[in-house]
């Protein structure tokens, strides 16, 4: 039987990464370790499964009982307001965080990470093939995400070449679905929250910069894919994403079809904010024969606006997510949750 | 009066700059912490001054009594033998390193750090700038060194943005000259030490990769000029070397002509041994008005001659370092040391 760790677990991608690990029957425990800075405790709190315990740390900090089979690192904000907020804090969860990691993987076990399309920086070719070595700079104001996810890559590949370790890292690009935090930052959330209260969409610079946004029904397929289900043997670096690059413009053009009337304004451009992104899926094909985006982007929209407007309480059936109830002395399954420094029951 | 702090104080270049910090009068505490990866205690034996206290001791756990006004991070390996062999060691002092040692940093205090052309990677433009992102395979077999430096950066120059925090960066190209250690494994040393034992002269590949020499002195006084002397405001970061670059196949060709009969053979070129390296050093021009690379290569290759020949005892008249007293008990100077966690008596 199988023990498993996921950092990050009660984030965007991480809680929906768990459900699809609770699927499997070989699973004995699924410990997700999680600080609550970007993930929300009601994430996985529909998920009644006992073999799901929940440890409330710091990853770089956190005590564990003993080592994992499987390790899977998410533990880092993804959005520019909340990594440019706190970089320190970035580069220790994800690098910090990955040497604590290390050290509690079960020999022969595998470790998997969370990288992004940012180690790409401002890529000077497109579509991006893993190969290209980007061109981040590496004192500018997003160099706490891009570095430390480079510095991690870094580590884990240099983990397999001296140490044999098994790892897997996934470079992934532009996510958006159920679960992004409404106060994410990043674009089609922003749209979408911001159409729902009635206020202005906001475009940093001319909206001409793009992206490749892939719904998370889609990314989570391939990494449960690539991950566990599909035995692959590849350590990576793999992108992951929708190959369709939009552009920002297009994004909140769309949006504001659900929203009439909605203005879109445009504000100073983030600074360093890349101007390209797509991937080079060249690899993934190979990797995983058949795996596609088959969420047109048109559709995840539609999906990630019904599940804000519950979520915001816009609907008249609110949804337990309405109602956090994780971490509250009375919840149904606070027997899951744990804050202190050791594994809670 | 200020104390300061020198991780990797004992190396190679370290120990040029705690001599040199040790000239201020307004220094009123230097605390060098060093594990002795690649630092050696015999650096600064000959060093009586009292202000000076030694810490053996992982920068990563050590333990500080109290803040410093200045910190000066060296405490890397910088050949690549040596990192490739502890790769995880190496993200370990650099990053997890600057993290520990930012939070013993004084109000107000400065942090300095040598970063490398490393970060550059495999160069695609040639001289180098500071403001050339790089080539670096985040994957690859010399990741750990360059990708732990470039995180480095990020970390200082995020530390900088968003806490205010005074720091300086610099890039340091090739540098050689007396302290590299007999067995460093980068190119001059490894040609003189070979020549000195009758050995070949062994270039991986064709020799035709260039580097760019700087002579210790000439570095040191750089690092000088700018982390102090010159009351230089300017983060950084910044280029220092020398910009001639010469191949490695004319290094072996002028130290074979010191022993004449030596042969050069070739072996199988480094992995990802970059294909050239020279620093753009305008900004270094501008920020340090007058500063060159005064000691020509040839001087300082027949000056590290005579220096390995001492240190490898073939010399009658063997040098102090060919007694190596600091960490024996009997040392005259041995009160400077402590191997505890604590800081040393």
């Amino acid at each position: 039987m199988v023990r498993i760790l996921v950092a990050g677990g009660l984030g965007f991608i991480g809680s929906h990464l768990v459900e699809r690990l609770l699927r499997r029957d070989d699973l004995d425990e699924c410990l997700v370790v999680d600080n609550l800075w970007t993930g929300c405790p009601q994430n996985l709190d529909h998920v009644l499964d006992p073999r799901l315990r929940v440890l409330i740390a710091d990853v770089e900090q956190a005590s564990f009982d003993g080592r994992f089979d499987e390790i899977y690192h998410l533990a880092s904000p993804a959005s520019p307001p909340w990594y440019m907020a706190e970089p320190l804090r970035t580069i220790s969860a994800n690098v910090i965080g990955a040497m604590r990691l290390l050290e509690v993987l079960a020999p022969g076990g595998q470790f998997a990470f969370t990288s992004t399309s940012e180690v790409y920086g401002e890529p000077q070719v497109s579509p991006q093939p893993e190969s290209y070595r980007g061109s981040v700079d590496c004192t500018g104001p997003r160099a706490s995400y891009d570095e430390s996810k480079r510095c991690v890559e870094a580590m884990l590949f240099e983990a397999r070449r001296v140490l044999g370790v098994r790892v897997k890292v996934v470079r992934l690009f532009n996510v958006f679905g159920p679960r992004t935090r409404v106060d994410d930052g990043r674009a089609v959330s922003n749209f979408i929250s911001q159409g729902l209260r009635g206020a202005p969409l906001t475009i940093f610079g001319d909206g001409a910069q793009t992206r490749s946004w892939g719904y998370i029904d889609d990314i989570a397929e391939a990494l449960e894919r690539y991950f566990w289900r599909d035995g692959v043997d590849f350590a990576g670096p793999l992108n992951i994403g929708n190959d369709r690059e939009i552009s920002v413009l297009e994004v909140a053009r769309y949006v504001q079809g659900f929203f009439p009337g909605t203005p879109i304004v445009h504000l100073a451009p983030a600074p360093q904010d890349p101007s390209n992104r797509r991937p080079d899926l060249t690899t993934a094909r190979r990797v995983l024969p058949g795996w596609r985006c088959a969420v047109p982007y048109e559709e995840g929209v539609v999906r990630t606006i019904a599940w804000f407007r519950a979520e915001m309480g816009l609907e008249d059936a609110a949804p337990a997510r309405a109602m956090p109830a994780a971490l509250s002395a009375g919840a149904a399954n606070a027997h899951r949750f744990a804050t202190s420094r050791g594994v809670g029951i």
